[in-house]
Parts: structure tokens; C-alpha cells; sequence
């Protein structure tokens, strides 16, 4: 029996998440879901493949990271494909605003943790020359503004990060891409926040993950590195 | 019986021209093949949908597009799918060694044409609130060379158009969507010129239509709008 | 006697081309201005360097542009400096809304009439192994907009083809450089428009001119090639 | 008698620090020098304006930076100009060879400290109205490549930040900018390494530092936020 193949999901709530997961699973993938705590991950599992777990890992925690992933890797097999959705905001508000703490927890989260992540799974991508890196970046992650400070610098630092990964691991079959997010996820917190705002003002989960589905089904001789995810009606 | 949707290709060739035919008629939409001289488009009918055509069109010409598209609009119904893959190169070399003619031909080929041929297409597609323009760009869409001056000025203003039709026709429901090819298309004359590259250096026309097929299927709340196309090894 | 420098100012309204000309009079150069009618430019004359000219020149001609050219070269010597500030809007308004004409036009004065006056002044400052050719772009220089459509996509031809003569040009000596003017000049009629803003929130064409005289003044070894004029309040 | 304007730069060595540095003590600043160690800067001291000091500052310790600038603000003044120089490399190679602690440094040097040093001269500067922090960028502030892992995500890191900061302190006339260094700075170590390559290959630190200079000059109707520093005979 062939074996089913692996995906991870760094950064599992109830937006991209776990629509990525769902969508994987319905392609046949094994899933694994990290994220720090593991209550939703574990509410998730019933609708996903057999074989799928939900593990406790800070993406903040380069170590944690790196041990969560061996551990994939030992009971689960190589991985296939890595869906880095981890996300912490790394501060709103303005420079004057922006603590040293969310600052640095931004960029470990967005930035450092995805650099370990693609270090621990690359070198069994590498062996079989194939695999993918799906992260899910931001508007932000193109550019800085008055009111994004944290968040901003992360994403940027982040999408760099995936420009060098893409260029690095891209000759040896691995395809690394980044989604551009530049809407608002329809969730019900943001329905709540945003009570005025008509259904189409949002980005469906959905569609998100089936964009990142799409990248991991590009043939390699013509693969995308940054995919825009934004509703028709958004101002741009 | 449901009417058949019809795909329009402005630049038909035996690269990203045929291969957007092939896979659109897989897909069930009757095709228009517009180009200057109809031979290599009606060699090309037997492969696709019953009903589709070849057409002699001019895209330097506003008039002749104009009159194409209404020409295609009676006979086969209003247009679903417009693929604009016109490209006259619009002078390689220097900015001393490019001529006005080139200069001009380049620009109205790759902008003043799509510009026509969208307000040409743009009536029926509010009618539906639907529809998708799909743009053929190149890696001088996003910046001019020493030896790509009239080449890339006109992608530049192609692109530049695009953007201005897609923040238009969104919230319409109508997906402008601009694919940025950053290789070369795997054809017999760019296989002689470059007979000491590897298969994998090109870009495969047949995935180019996959991109531009997957762009039509977007859901509207997950749109792109610039999707790149570049093989794996390709450096950047 | 030392010969006095030539600057070639094409496009000269009451805004940044009156204040180009001021500044490059006050530096020193003797100063050609074109413009398609000589009154404004006669009429400024009188406060500059003695031996100035106004010429009449459709921008829009690439023979007009060549021939002036000539003439300025034959009677005033080799030009220094060229300030491309010719700037017809090339159409406002939706893609829906925008004229062949329009359309054309802001491309003929914005990119083509650009690349006749750089093939024009080249020769004389190739064989210098010096000069400037400067152009006022503006923030639709970059992006397309809903409303911006022929504007736009005129003024991105033109920057793809700075780019184009920076790469070629600059190994020779020859600095282009394009300005973004992300802002709205200080003129009778913009204050007219917008009477509600305050004095802050205008671009003063005076320090548009001081940007370009110090873009002439940079040495070779660190040179822009792209160079903003934003008002400090501005959103951006 | 008038009190002496304030000029501080974060680290400084023989190149982009030491050329800023006279500089601005030619054009009547008071400097103060910060970097890790303090004899080169200490040596620097005789030929800059008397008053000016160097001390010891760690750009990966933000406490440090704090207390540094609120020294020299109790003993020299309120700062008007702040160079951000500093600038550990992040990590050269691929992702792959990046460590953790590299990625990390560049980070914390690149971009934390820039946060904190702006946060430390705001106040001063806000109640001023004016000011200027100039911030040493490099082509990897744009994009990230194959073997510049780590030093192009802390880079993007900056720019996004230096954004911000821009967005946020613009309007209180606070003139934030980079400096995009474009090129190899011209010094003994990157002569011997780079022994092949003429003098027009390297960028002269004295033509940054003017750049730098005429940046803290713009009138603040024209100010440039991006301003590239790049040989005349650089490919880009």
C-alpha cells in the first residue's frame, strides 16, 4: 500500500488553519497540526485523515520547532508538504507604541520560526527532490505602515526569508511560495469587529487554502512564488 | 441546452497562444483564435470545441479588434474568457538602437490593444457580473533592461493597464488577472537558439494555460492578480 | 571664456518647468525652454541666464523633438543637462472611460517623446563622457489606479524606459534619474481645486528643482536612479 | 551663542560611520560615535568638531542603545540627526548554513535597535518639530537571495520598519529615509578582496555621506523617503 502523504500545518486556529487542513485531508494528505495549545487542533481531527495528530508546539521556540518536526518525521514519515501559518501579530500600533517584546515575538514567530521549520524538513524534500513550502504572508509583508510597526517588520522580514528559501531549495524540487492575504479572513471574531461590512467584504478560509492547494499542484516548470489571496471588491 | 462558453485568444502562436486553446476547448469552451494571419489558428480548429474560429485581427489596430470582438460577439455570444497573449516584441536592444516603429508597434500591440480589446469584452461581462481578462506579461512587466527598451516599456504600460482594469473590473465580478512568464517557452525555435539548455529550463506552454485556466477558477473572495510563471531552476 | 552649460527643459508650464529653469538659470546654465506654445516660456526669459531661449515643440512629435534638439545643439552647444517634464495626462478616468486618443497621446508626450530626446542629447554626451537626463515621474509612475488608467499606464512606460536608459547610459557617464512626485504642486489652479488644503500639503515646484540640481550634483560613484518628492504630511 | 546641532551615528567603522561622522562635523555637528568598541571612534575624535564623543554601545542590546542616547542627551543636547548605521551582517550563505544566532543578531542589530534608537530620539525630536534619521539600507533591503539569508531578512526587516517609522513620523516633521547602498564600499579590506576590480567599481563612503547630508537638507515640501547609492557602472 503506497504510503499517505505527510502535510504540516505550523499555526492551526479557525481561519486558514484549519481550512488548510481540511483540504489537504480531503486530497488525501495526513495531517499534522501544531500549534501551542492543542485543544482546537484536537477538536479538528474527527474531519481529517485517519493517521492525523495534533501536537502542542510554540513557533516562537526555534528548539520546539525542530524537536516537533523529528518527531513528525519518526511517526508519521518525511514530510510533503509544510504550511508555515504561524502568526502573531508582532505588535500593531504605531513605532512609538511597539514594545521590545512584541517586536522580537513578531519576528520569532514569523520570521526565525519559519527559517527552523524549512531547515527540519528540507533535507527529506531534498532526498526525494520534491516537496513544498506554503506560507501564508500578508499585505504587510510588501510594505510598512504608520500603524503596523511589529506586524509589518515581521512579514517583511518573513517574505525575504521566503524569497531566499525559494531561490535556495526551488533548483532542488522543492517549491517554497507565499501567499499575499490582503483581506480579512471571514471568522466570527472579524464578523463581529466588522458588523457593517457586507459577506463579500471578506476572504473566505476556504479559498485561501485552495490557492495554497493550487501552488502545491503547479508543474514545476512554470511554479509561483508570490499568489495574491484578495476578495474582488477589496481596494488595492 | 446550456449555451457554450466561449474563450477568446487575441496572439495566437504555436506557444502560450495554442496551448490556451488546447486546454480551454478541454475544458469545454468554444475558442476565438485571433491573429494576423489566420493559418497557423485554422490548422490548430480540428484540435478544439466544434464552433470555434479563426480570425484575421490586427492587434496594432483598435478598429480591427473592436470589429473582432463584436464580429465574435454576434456569431458566438458574449465573451467568457479573453486571453491576451498579443506580443509584439516592440524592439529588443539599446535605447539607441530602438526605433520609433518598433517603439510604437510595441505599444500598441501590448497596451493600446488590450485597452481596446477590454472595453470591447468589458459590456457583456458587467451584464453577467462575470467573467475573466487574462494578460500574458513577461519579467519586463516589472522592470526595463539596457537591451529591453521598447520590449519592456510596453509591458510596463500593459502592466501599469492591467492594474487599472482589475481595480476597475473586480468589484464588477469581471478577474483581470496579469501572468508574469519568467522563462522561456519551450518551442522549437527557442530550443535551437538555446540548444545547450536542459529540458528543464523552459517553461512548458501547456502549464502556462494550466495557470491561466486555475486564475479563471478563482473563487471571488481569493483573487490574484499577478501569478508568476517561472521553472524551478530558473535564477532571480 | 568658458563655454556655459545648456539645460534642455522640455515642457514648461508655471509649475516644476518654470521652477527648473529658475534654479538651472540661478546655477548658472544657460537654459532652452520647450513647450508647444513659447508665450509662458518668453515670458520667463527675463530671469534667466542671458543667451536663454523659448522654442516651440510638440512633445508629442518625435521629429519636432529631434529637430529642436538640433537647433538647440547648432546654436547654444551640446546640452548638459535634459529635464523631461513634459507631461499630457494620457487620459483620467476608468479603463472604461479612456479615449485611443487620450490614450495615446499621454503615451507619444510621456515615453516616446522621452526616448527621441535621450537618442537626440545622447551623442553629444557620450562624447563628454557626461551629462543628465532627468524626468519628472509621479506616484502613477509605479501603480496603476481605477481612475488613473492612461495616466498611469504612460507614466509606467516612461519609467520602465529610464530604467531602460539608466542601465545603458549610466556606465558612460551619463546620469538618468526619474522623480516620483508623490504630491500635488503648489499652483493658482491646484490651490483653486483644493481650497480646503493647507499650505502643507502642497509639493513647492522650488524644492521639486532643488531635488533635480542635486541629482545632477551626485558623484558617479553614488548615483539614484529613483528619487521621491513626497510633502511630509502625505499619506502614502 | 547658538548651541551646536547634534549629530549621533550608531555604528561606526572606517567606511559609511567614519565618512558620516566628518561630514556632519564639517557642516557644524557636534558627533557622537557609537559603537561596540570605542578606539577606532576615539581615533576618529581629532578630526571632528570639538564637543564630540565616542562611546561604547552594544546596537544588539536595545537597553543599551536607550541608555547611550539618554547620556548623550543629558550631556550634549537634544539629537537632531541620527545616523543608523549599524549593521552585523545577519548571516551570509543559504538557508540552509544560517544559524539560528546569526539570524537572530542580524535581526536584533538590524532592525530592534533601529526601533529603539528612533523610540529613544522621538520625544526630543517631536517637540522640536524636526529632525532626521537617516538609516544605511543595502540592495538586500529589497530582496532576499540565494546566500544572503540572513542579512537580507534583517534588512527587509529595516526597510519595512524604516517605513513606518516614516508613515508614523513624517507629519511631525521628523524626516525618516534610506539610504539603498547599492554597491561595495571602497575600503582597504574590500580593495584587497576585491583586488580584479577598478576604481569606478566601488562606492566612495564620502559620496554616501553627501547623500546622506542633502537627504537632511530636502525642504520638507519634497522629502525623499528611498534614495539609492550605486555606482555608475554597477549592473542592476
Amino acid at each position: 500500500m503506497a504510503k499517505q502523504k505527510v502535510c504540516v500545518i505550523i499555526g492551526v486556529g479557525p481561519g486558514n488553519g484549519a481550512a488548510y487542513a481540511r483540504k489537504f485531508a480531503r486530497e488525501g494528505y495526513v495531517i499534522a497540526l501544531l500549534s501551542r495549545t492543542t485543544e482546537f487542533g484536537e477538536a479538528l481531527l474527527p474531519e481529517l485523515t485517519e493517521g492525523s495528530r495534533a501536537l502542542s508546539c510554540d513557533a516562537s521556540d526555534p528548539a520546539a520547532i525542530e524537536r516537533c518536526l523529528a518527531t513528525i518525521e519518526a511517526d508519521m514519515g518525511p514530510v510533503d508538504v509544510l504550511l508555515y501559518n504561524a502568526g502573531s501579530g508582532g505588535g500593531w500600533g504605531s513605532p512609538e507604541e511597539t514594545t521590545m517584546e512584541q517586536f522580537e515575538l513578531g519576528w520569532r514567530v514569523n520570521a526565525q520560526g519559519l527559517l527552523k521549520a524549512a531547515q527540519s524538513v528540507a533535507p527529506a524534500m531534498k532526498t526525494k527532490g520534491a516537496g513544498a513550502i506554503i506560507i501564508t504572508g500578508a499585505t504587510a509583508s510588501r510594505r510598512g505602515g504608520a500603524r503596523t510597526t511589529g506586524f509589518a517588520a515581521s512579514k517583511a522580514a518573513q517574505r525575504s526569508l521566503a524569497e531566499s528559501l525559494a531561490k535556495h531549495f526551488w533548483p532542488m524540487g522543492i517549491h517554497v511560495a507565499l501567499i499575499i492575504l490582503d483581506g480579512v479572513v471571514d471568522l466570527p471574531r472579524t464578523r463581529e469587529r466588522m458588523a457593517d461590512k457586507p459577506d463579500d467584504f471578506f476572504v473566505k478560509a476556504d479559498d485561501v487554502a485552495d490557492l495554497a492547494w493550487s501552488l502545491t499542484q503547479q508543474p514545476r516548470s512554470a511554479w509561483s512564488f508570490e499568489a495574491e489571496a484578495r476578495p474582488f471588491g477589496e481596494k488595492w
